[in-house]
This record gives structure tokens, sequence and C-alpha cells, in this order.
């Protein structure tokens, strides 16, 4: 499996990744799952993919290549797209293309699932920055300020903290950080999603990364995080009185 | 969907249930979750179904109402099982049976999934304090020291808490606290899980409940345990320092 988590905030954008992938359990790797595409001054896009791996390295690499428009026959590439709107669409088309060629050459009775999911988070000069979450079928929704976080993956247990803290208002390094507690609480609970996390920190017209890093088990800060989290919990129910209920009702 | 939690510490258990049941979002009910067969000084059983209701309401009356063993020809039910293996057994018994008639009474083609599982909590005189988990096909876990909880229904968002909080030998109200904050946290992220919810507290050797009840949305402590938890979350991760990282790496 994998978690990956997207927060837009009103300063910019923070995008987390984990880098496990599993064929079952007896086979486990790690594989970058935060793909970047940049030119500074100009644009500023990170992609993170879950699900397949032959398909979301597929569309990485069509990304990244470019590979034809049908329509217009022109070959486009996440460095050719006018606006983040066009950057999504591609994302799209390219996940369909993906899923086409890996269908056609892989023997359907294997009950192999070609789904993927993605998140693509960035700016290109002249629009705001955006973020976008590209589904297995090439259709996509946007994070809004009411919902500033969309997430792919396992991501159901760092999900309340997220819930609870992030908001569109927050500062971009407390969304990095909420964006951290999020994943040591699905690492914990969750053995498919593992270190090390890939993280990219990106400032509303920067156009250029401000963060971009790989936190392993040796990381001073995130170990400290984990600490003072666990520690922050404890002492946090801790202080909640306990229950006054006795007997029977009703 | 639902969600249930039990838990096993070393002076008894505590079951937590919630109560909301949907057939599609547009047909949300209340039903109770948690069942008590109590006969005091004898035994307390506790059962917290999930899943398709019609075959879990089974379930309860084939163990409120005994049914008949093919092997032996007994009736058998909730207050005759001499053992709480033999009463997870009889419940393992239930659940295949009341699949079976769901199953020869339905449209096999309506595609409705019959699946089903329980926690089976409680003790009887002579035994100790057991809690189980029963799956669809009648097949049974036990909790045990080393993993003290039990959860189903919608159990993702409700186990980071679990994971780092609750311990053996953690103080049985401390057990049923840490108990409702995991519900707290799954009623917040997901809207199949809903208020309210039937709590129950057995002390070991006491041979009947001390706590049974329902906690609604008027509920004091409960409503003061919601605000304080999102307080100190607040607080906790307001009090972590900011990540320190700049730059791109590597």
């Amino acid at each position: 499996m994998t978690y990956c988590c997207g927060i837009l905030v009103r300063d910019g954008l923070v995008l987390v990744a984990d880098t496990r992938t599993n064929a079952g359990l007896d086979n486990i790797s790690t594989f970058r799952k935060l793909h970047v595409f940049e030119k500074p001054g100009e644009r500023v896009l990170m992609l993170a993919t879950a699900g397949n791996l032959s398909v979301s390295q597929g569309v990485v690499n069509f990304l990244a290549e470019g590979f034809e428009n049908p329509e217009t026959g022109e070959v486009e590439s996440a460095m050719t797209a006018q606006t983040m709107l066009q950057a999504a669409q591609l994302v799209g088309r390219a996940v369909r293309r993906s899923r086409k060629e890996a269908d056609s050459s892989a023997d359907q009775s294997t009950g192999v699932s070609f789904e993927v999911s993605l998140l693509l988070g960035g700016q290109i000069a002249g629009g705001a920055p955006r973020l976008f979450m590209i589904y297995t079928a090439g259709n996509f929704i946007e994070c809004t300020p009411d919902t500033n976080y969309l997430q792919i993956g396992e991501h159901k247990y760092g999900k309340p903290i997220l819930d609870r803290a992030v908001h569109y208002d927050s500062d971009i390094f407390d969304a990095l950080k909420i964006g951290l507690i999020s994943m040591d609480s699905t690492i914990r609970s969750n053995l498919s999603v593992g270190l090390p996390i890939d993280i990219a920190l990106l400032r509303r017209d920067a156009l250029q990364l401000e963060v971009s890093t790989r936190i392993d088990a040796s990381d001073d800060y995130f170990r400290d995080l984990r600490n003072r989290w666990s520690k922050a919990l404890r002492a946090a129910h801790m202080a909640i009185p306990a229950p006054p209920y006795r007997g029977r009702e009703p």
C-alpha cells in the first residue's frame, strides 16, 4: 500500500508520501512515489502516486517524456501544460493510456488490479497553487479551502488528525507538521506504509520548491515528533477525567 | 456501517458500540448492536455485531432462544454454554445458521453481502474473562494481553489511539475512556458511525455488569471528553516545534 497526503493552505502547498510498496507481504520494496517536475520561475508540479506500480510509473514516464494528444497531434508533457488545470487533464490522459497499455499486455485472468490514484499539486506562472486528486478513470477533483487536504492510499488512520487540525489558514510549516503526524499515525497502525518519507513544500508564487527532502528512520526531527506526539496523546487522555458511568441504565 | 471495540484488561472487559445502521446513505436508522446475556453471579456475555443486520439479528435471536446442536441434539443458548470458549463456538454456529437462512431466502442476484463480524466478551463462573472476534465463516480469534483489543466494522480511524494508549495493565475505566476516544475519532471522520453509543463494563469475577448505559448527544461527560480531546490534540501539535527542513536534499 501507500499513504500520501496533500495539504493546500493560503500560503502554498505541502505533499507528504511514504515509499513502501508491496506485492504481497513477502515482497516489500522502497520506491519513490513523490515526483517533481520543476522549472524554477515558471512551474513546479508535484505528483504523488498510489496503486498499481507499473501503471503509476507509466504515468510518470508519460509526463516526463511527453506523449501525443490524439486531438491536436501535439506532444504534451508536464513541462508544456499551460495551466494546472491542463496539467490535471494531462495526468488523467496519462492514466488512461498507461492503464490501457498495462491491460493489453497483461493476462486478464490474473486478477491483478490496475487501479491507481494520484495527487497533483503545484503552480504554473500566471495561476494559483492548486491541488488535484486524479482517479483510475482519469477524472479528477480539486481541493478547496473548505476541505483543504486530499489523501490517497491507506488514508483512514491519518484522517482524524487532518480533520481536526488542518485549516486553509494554517501556517504552511504547521501544515507540513500535521502531514507528518498524519503519516506517523498511519505508519504505526499499518505495516504496508513505511519509512522513508518524501516531503515537498511549495510556497505560493515562489515557483520553486522551498523544501524537498527525504526523512528516514535516523531523522532527529521526525523521531522527536513521534515521541512528542505519543507523549502528548498519553498526557491528553490521562488528563481527561474518568468516565462517571456506574450501574445500569436505562 | 458500524464501529465497535472491545478491550481486555487485567481487571476485566469493556465493550463500546455505536448504533447507526445504514442501507444506503438515505436509509439511516438506530439499532442496538450491543447485546447482553446475563445471570448475575453465574455469567455475563456481551455481544457486539457488525455487518448485515438481518444476519446479526438472527444470531442474537438464536442465542437468546436457543437452537439445536445437530451433533448432540440438545438445544443450546447463551445461557447454557458452560465456558466462554463454548459460547464462542455457539456464536460461530449461530452465524453459520443465520447466514444459511438469509441466503436461502434471498435472491442471490441482488448482490447483497451477508457478511457479519461479532465481538463476544464475558465471563462464566469458574473461568476467566475472555474476548473473542467471530468472523462470517463462524471461525474466531481471541484477544490476548499482547494485543488486548479487538475491533469490528469501520475500525481504522479509531485504531491509532488504541495502538498507542491501551495496555493490558490499564485501569478498566481508563480503558473505557480510551474506547470512547476511539469511538469519537471514528464518528468525526465517518458519517456511517453515529451516536448514541452503548457501553458495557464487566469487572473480573464480578459476574454482573458494573456499567451498562447509553450515551447520546446530550451526555455531558462525552461532550466534555470530545472537547478536551480536540483541545489537547490542538495543543499537542502546536507544542511540537516547526519542521526544520529547508532547501533540497539530496
